[in-house]
């Protein structure tokens, strides 16, 4: 990799901050840490990064993208999935997805626990996404709404506790899933009621 | 006030713990500011309570019972209420409670997230209370169910972005009352249906 800073990418910097905060956790890693990953200066990086906040915005915007906006695209365009269903197996990939982040990528999952508190700007920008495509399954499979962007909405937040970050620590509880199943019987009458 | 220790109750320790707390706020409160504040020997207080952490878990469960749960089992027995506007009315009423907390209690409410987190059995049996009422209204207004205890507690879970204190941070927005109603007519549908 070439380290001389003139060269030095905005994605480098972040793929070297995932990194280090996957080494030595959230709260111990710090810009002059990501510099020495990389072998340049701190002042390098933050030709790129106005801020370690902005640096760390920039890596959680990354990691949900790729991590949590990618495969819920993927079924969004699912074309064998449709209306009341379509909107049931997006939930239960982005509760799925959420859980295994939680377990598997603890560092990282902490770093967006930690900006999802901390900036409500990035947060709306990814919940945006999310109801942009709960709309568009909603839209296409025929659940008519007199305002799907608020029925949409009403859905990803009638399931917080399965997917916001603040709730990770319920995820591990052995009723956890009879307790997605009861909460979704209670949406997706609410559903078909509109179908 | 009696200050010698062989007269010192729960309920006086419990009093000071309150209000040192709301003095000093959550994280710079000892066991020994309270003791200062009831003039007593911090052996005293450990001679009623084993840890700093049990003697703010049994100040949250007063806290809790005081200004959530009371107000809620007044509303459990309103006869002029019924049915699934009996359950909303119930429900209401949580998210007034907490929301109204969070900001005029800022201190005990912070108390609250802090003991919420970290004492799990505690909780659950708060939370069981809560369940408690609803299964009562339910099953009192006719919404019959094959599983009433998991439906009360979809009601619960479906709205926990409301009254669940690791949330409180959003309540704050000027679409939350709008938000709460969009995901309120999606659960009374359910519930409707059951109905």
């Amino acid at each position: 990799m070439e380290k001389s800073s003139d060269v030095l990418t905005k994605e480098q910097i972040i793929a070297a901050t995932e990194e280090t905060i996957r080494r030595y956790g959230m709260a111990k890693t710090s810009v002059t840490d990501v510099a020495k990953a990389l072998d340049v200066s701190h002042g390098s990086i933050y030709r790129h990064f106005k801020s370690k906040t902005e640096l760390f915005e920039a890596a959680t915007e990354q990691w949900l993208e790729e991590k949590i906006v990618a495969p819920l695209a993927d079924v969004c365009r699912d074309s064998s999935l449709h209306g009341v269903g379509h909107v049931q197996a997006y939930i239960q990939t982005l509760v799925r997805l959420k859980r295994h982040y939680a377990r598997e990528d603890e560092a990282l999952f902490a770093m967006y626990a930690k900006v999802s508190d901390e900036s409500a700007e990035l947060i709306s920008k990814h919940i945006g996404r999310i109801v942009g495509h709960l709309m568009d399954i909603m839209l296409r499979g025929g659940l008519e709404s007199d305002h799907p962007e608020r029925s949409a909405r009403a859905v990803f937040y009638a399931t917080a506790r399965f997917h916001h970050p603040a709730h990770a620590y319920e995820w591990k509880s052995a009723a956890i899933d009879a307790e997605f199943s009861d909460v979704w019987a209670l949406i997706e009458q609410g559903l078909k009621t509109n179908d």
